[in-house]
């Protein structure tokens, strides 16, 4: 396309999707879960088809010398697409996040205030990878009352199109407007900045991916954006900590699932437990296939670690390597996390209470874990149903990210001709 | 300053505030409450220089030919000095909008999750003209547990500069770092940029001030921006509309108060009352002296009316002129103020509940009232305390933003060891 053709497209979207907000703010609860039940049941029932899309998109990206891994990540099979759908239905039972008085005050001269929650009504997702960002974001969105212009990568742009036609059956039997999710139909990258400067008609932009493209949109946007920066999640080993929490935890936080974002990427040990704790945490981390990394006092201690670099203090591995390091102090491991983390998710292990309020307090992360492993940060864990991620931001939303967090509140202010004096 | 100059004074207010903001995050609400409270004693009891600094800036704004009315904006006397040293004292009497547990529940796996609210950590208020906005924006930032970095007008620097001095004071009074609360020493333009840049140290931008201000921050901004644009505030009365309640509400909105952001600036007639109610309401108007800039059907009915224009509908005149226009329905009543209305604060005047609910749900602003004045559109009348400006941004806060809404929150999962099967 040329620029002002895709002037033209982003615009195009724009609006529709402005429009469609405005319909699906005054549409029902019941309406939104219909539409959301529909489209499990078009992927269903376009499972060949789906298959026969993504198939191009996996051609591709072996042509294009994409790893095994994310190619494994993109293929999309009939259990697959099962469990899409069932994920998309399970969004349609959750609790309706919309239209809640969140407070409520008659005021002294009887006017009654009312802060009511309402969906935000435009919402941008720009994402890479998995078909089933796709899937889950139309629904959250739609779930939240939200219109949505969903932008995938290009190597999922066959499977996504025909996700997107699903969706567009679906809201059509619902009785609401197509626009309400609009899966683009390019992968252009001059189109993102353009989306990214109507700030007119788009309310919030959720980058999701790896870190160039988060820092890319937070440059390019005029629109609020909520990051979901993965995560250099820290354990911190207080002094006291008894063998019997550090080891299931500290393995449980590094190796139950080292490729995500809430997988421990640093540990921490208090000096007055170093002794005791590094070479039997050591020897089961090794033992588990983990490489350490380690300051010198780790290294007398556990002379299988290699040596730690600055590098290591700030990486995110999602791998099996683990950085560690021994304070001399919690409040050294407070600056430390604070200097280090990625203010996602860092935890404590300790039985003595003063020490875990004091981490509580000191570290500026979005989930602090006291005593339990980092990987239970998670919506699905903390029991609030399908996530749309998890943010690294503090403002509106903070950690895990559910359908409410994809509303925002109206003030609703009523009486009988009250005037101000 | 020279550039190299200005980034290291960026980046030394930057840090310094991010380290300041630890400390507050980690006092109580004791210290931080004795830390606004010595703001007011310390502001009383420098009046005299206070009105000394002050009038070199008022002099300098004569001779740089600032309006009369900017003028007396700017200036202190004792009495303004008392009134800002008593609304700082106000915000000390609020309730601590720190440490609430917002939600929290237990997870059949027996870990305890807990949304418990924090401060947001720093937060850059870059505003225009009235001095008094810095001792507010300080009381307000430190009650909420936030280091601030407070960014006046050129205009009011020397006023600015002693206020600071105060404040300095009082924080090292309550044994709090002055770091806490950074008044800028210059007004070099070019340090604005710089600060906007900062996104590992500031977490929150606030931009007070004309709408340039305002689009010219949230460009340069890779920090969020929370916005607070000035309001183009609706009326519209209803086919059913009786007398009574037109009259005198929209008097009220329109001439209680002209220059402020929730004055009406528009007003919208079903055609169903419009020959009942426009040369009624346009008397009353006319009689008060405001202008009417009407649509053809509005002249027809107030010859005394002057033709309105598209560039009427989107004024915000803060000034007594008033558009008006006649719907033909509730729906174009709603999609006018939807295109036109900068989503501040509009107004329904009926007593038809189908009518107000349809408006309440389709409008969408910040505010929305039902028969009462659009004035009451603000922090204290919502009884929410002193305001840092009322957003009309839809993320994180919306509305008229109390000590609360500088809060963020942060996830504290505790338990004995459990692990993620």
């Amino acid at each position: 396309m040329t620029k002002p053709e895709l002037q033209a497209y982003a615009q195009s979207l724009a609006q529709a999707a402005r429009r469609a907000g405005r319909t699906l703010a005054i549409s029902s609860g019941r309406q939104r879960n219909e539409a959301i039940r529909a489209i499990a049941e078009e992927l269903r029932a376009r499972t060949e088809t789906l298959v026969a899309e993504n198939a191009r998109d996996v051609a591709a990206a072996g042509e294009m010398g994409l790893s095994p891994a994310m190619i494994d990540r993109l293929r999309l099979d009939p259990a697959r697409i099962e469990k899409m759908a069932k994920a998309v239905a399970e969004v349609a039972n959750q609790p309706d996040p919309v239209g809640e008085t969140i407070e409520a005050r008659v005021r002294p001269n009887g006017i009654r205030v009312e802060k009511r929650r309402v969906p935000i009504g435009v919402v941008a997702i720009i994402y890479e990878s998995r078909p089933n960002v796709t899937s889950d974001a139309a629904a959250l969105c739609l779930k939240s009352g939200n219109a949505s212009i969903l932008r995938g990568g290009k190597e999922s742009l066959h499977s996504n199109r025909a996700i997107g036609a699903a969706i567009a059956a679906a809201l059509e039997k619902a009785g609401l407007p197509p626009e309400a999710v609009q899966v683009v139909a390019t992968t252009e990258r001059e189109l993102v900045p353009l989306l990214l400067h109507r700030e007119e008609e788009i309310d919030l932009v959720i980058p999701r991916g790896g870190e160039s493209l988060i820092r890319a949109v937070v440059e390019q946007s005029r629109i609020p954006v909520i990051k979901h920066y993965t995560g250099n999640c820290h354990v911190y080993l207080h002094e006291d900590c008894p063998p019997e929490l550090a080891e299931p935890v500290v393995l449980n936080a590094k190796c139950q699932r080292p490729g995500v974002c809430n997988a421990a990427e640093s540990l921490l040990f208090h000096a007055g437990c170093a002794e005791r704790l590094i070479p039997l945490v050591g020897k089961r981390l090794i033992e588990a296939g983990v490489e350490i990394r380690g300051c010198e006092q780790t290294r007398r201690l556990l002379p299988e670690a290699k040596p730690v670099t600055e590098e290591d203090y700030r990486a995110e591995y999602l791998d099996l390597i683990i950085s560690c390091k021994v304070v001399n102090s919690l409040q050294e491991a407070i600056d430390h996390i604070n200097a280090y983390s990625s203010h996602h998710t860092d935890a404590i292990l300790t039985h003595d209470v003063r020490a875990a309020e004091a981490f509580v307090a000191g570290v500026d992360s979005a989930n602090v874990m006291v005593n339990v492993s980092t990987r239970f940060s998670d919506g699905g864990e903390y029991g609030l149903g399908a996530e749309i991620g998890i943010s690294t931001d503090k403002l509106h939303a903070r950690g895990p990210m559910g359908a409410a967090d994809l509303t925002t509140y109206k003030w609703v202010v009523s009486g009988y001709g009250q005037l101000r004096g």
